[in-house]
């Protein structure tokens, strides 16, 4: 592909710091092009409403493309970046093409990481995608289709023990909608079990859940959860995970079910920009957002670490991608017109949610300490107007309202040919 | 397991003659076992707008357990049903398990067939299940976005080439949406394709689509069509299919993308009966819909074929099946009862309708003949008014609103890598 006189801005990451970019740049002199591997831009917050199947995958995702149609300085591109070639200025697609750039924004986010661990894998999966989503869907369903299906006791019990590792407020609102599910949802629908004995643990290594909340808030939550059902084990880390249970320090804990969501960590791109990466794979950005040494790379959202002023590094939160992203755009309108750069990136804290279940929720705005029932108004009203798309917003609250007054959750498909696993083979290693 | 006073029913498959058999039977003295291989009664009248990302899977589809959760003498079995023992009256399931029955209900119905050319599977899907219809938009979804990645212009018109193989109601809908989604709702969102050069074959090898329709709305249905842009091909049969195109008659026609909607056979479990089946492997049952020689076990629904007084089959279509299933609930309540049996099975047919696409349909009740925006009209009434649950009705019409308002698709999402396809190796056959 040749250079032309405008520009090329090479954007990798459709997510809210590449999104939020893309858009700001909008009427800039720049042809952009945006790369994702999935033709969606996802949002990620409610990710756990579609793994506990209470709104479809399309609920809370929108085509790129279609978000982008009309903005005519895009491109959208499907493909995975594998390389990026900073002495050519170029990124390399898995496909083989190759995209000139002359600015880049690197912004394709985190993954689930396991810290070492990476065969816990097959049995503890993470929430990161829709597909991510769906597999945790047909997990979570199926493992009540098996204990109804199970003569033995004990093997039963161990397909009725569930347990989220993580306490932060993706694990929280885990827990807190299996509860529900448990006791709720599936009410009179099993013959051979009771699904409100199934057993759901919350396991947070660290001495408390949502540990970037105020104490008084992670108390709380963790007194919402335990009226939900929830058993929270806080101060012991999981060491071992696999088919049959967890390890909890010393003691093997039966469970079928287990869920991952205590680490992340940065995508492997970041290691092809072959700059000294943090602990969890993050790039180290200047306070402009770029790299030591190349004005013209930008790192944003999930990817990127940056101190703020008072040593705490800037959250892996939507709010801050998004404003990651308008910086970088600024930074970038700035360069065009020949003038000063904007001050550094500061972000702006407005303030943290989470979710626990039915009419529960933290919130924490600045000195501003909700919980219960107003907390979960609260975080309803917010995410439902941060959902990108008139339709997605309407069809959501229809959904949740649905889900309020009937106790049922919309999307209870398990996908694939769920009959034919065969019976367990293998007794639990332990009782 | 034992036998008990209270006579068992086993009802193998949860679609429109099994559920609706269950359900007719709630206050029968009986034991019924309802094996499905999936979790979910599936609103198959709609499956094509799964496909052509119109509707999300759940939005057709409601969990067994939760629609049966209150019969109490139902018991919902997830599993697949892999023989049956005339002799012992047990069905087995592939984990094993043997259930005992008094009475047997088969109803598992058909699945696509290829007459013999099993190979053009994996080049032309067809669409019975959800997972079908998931596979199936991804391909369609992914055809125009390899087809803007390619330079090379022959290669793209062969992204931009669909066929659909088969006039019946399902090619003619889907034949119909796919020209609507490459005319409207892709447009402005590609920089180097033009959606709307995308080529729409529908290819019938019978002399008109819709046959089993009047000859009038058959040809109402084929200038509808022509309106919409699909290019109607009748009268030639497709002799191969593969990667690159599929050949008609001598003529081979490039197309990435071609869909079965052809031919079906019924479910493979109609072999274990041991009863000589019909040539689409259909079981043929006596007027009162038992088989020959066995009158504790019924065959319903598209597994099953009977001839009506009229000479004519019972055709396989979702009141068919319904009142076929209401039939054998009726047999039973006589038996158990010790009443005299109902006269023989009588497929009441109230009429045809089949949609084409934006505004226009065809509907055959009797003596009214409609078509375009009137029919259209009817064929939404009719499909929204039969969806099972009051939620899945809603949130259906709420989006096909929204679709018609938009020209948008509520689930126009890839699930999987889709980023990671790498490019066509290989050029086309023929140009």
């Amino acid at each position: 592909m040749s250079r032309t006189s405008v520009p090329r801005l090479v954007i990798v990451g459709g997510g809210f710091a590449g999104l939020w970019a893309t858009r700001a740049l909008a009427r800039a002199p720049l042809r952009i092009t945006l790369v994702d591997r999935r033709n969606h831009h996802l949002f990620q917050p409610l990710l756990y409403q579609v793994a506990t199947a209470g709104l479809s995958a399309p609920d809370i995702a929108a085509p790129l493309r279609h978000i982008l149609g009309r903005q005519r300085n895009v491109e959208v591109r499907l493909g995975e970046v594998v390389a990026i070639d900073r002495g050519q200025r170029q990124v390399q697609l898995a496909d083989g093409t190759r995209l000139d750039y002359d600015l880049l924004l690197v912004a394709s986010g985190a993954t689930h990481a396991y810290f070492g661990n990476d065969q816990w894998a097959a049995h503890a999966p993470g929430l990161k995608t829709l597909d991510d989503a769906l597999a945790l869907r047909r997990k979570l369903l199926l493992a009540f289709e098996r204990a109804e299906a199970e003569p033995d006791p004990v093997r039963r019990a161990a397909w009725l023990s569930f347990a989220v590792v993580g306490g932060g407020p993706t694990g929280v609102e885990l827990a807190g909608t299996l509860a529900e599910i448990a006791r709720h949802t599936l009410r009179n629908e099993f013959r051979h079990i009771d699904p409100a004995s199934a057993t759901v643990r919350l396991v947070e290594a660290g001495p408390r859940v949502l540990s970037t909340f105020p104490e008084m808030l992670s108390a709380k939550a963790r007194r919402q959860l335990e009226k939900l059902g929830v058993e929270v084990v806080t101060g012991t880390a999981v060491t071992d995970i696999g088919e049959e249970g967890f390890r909890l320090g010393e003691r093997f804990i039966p469970a079928r079910t287990v869920v991952w969501a205590a680490g992340v960590a940065a995508s492997p791109l970041a290691r092809s920009l072959d700059v000294l990466l943090d602990r969890a794979g993050r790039v180290p950005v200047l306070p402009d957002l770029t790299v030591e040494g190349h004005p013209e790379i930008f790192v944003a959202g999930d990817l990127a670490t940056l101190r703020q002023e008072n040593g705490q590094p800037v959250p892996g939160v939507a709010p801050a991608a998004k404003q990651m992203g308008r910086y970088v755009a600024n930074v970038t309108l700035a360069r065009l017109q020949s003038q000063p750069a904007p001050p550094p990136f500061r972000y702006r804290d407005f303030g943290n949610l989470a979710t626990i279940g039915r009419m529960a929720a933290v919130v924490h705005l600045g000195r501003l300490k909700l919980s219960g029932t107003l907390a979960w108004w609260f975080w309803l009203a917010a995410h439902v107007f941060f959902l990108i798309g008139f339709r997605n917003r309407l069809v959501v609250l229809l959904n949740w309202a649905w889900a309020y007054w009937s106790y049922q959750r919309a999307a209870r498909i398990i996908f694939g040919d769920a009959g034919t696993a065969t019976r367990d083979p293998e007794p639990p290693a332990e009782g």
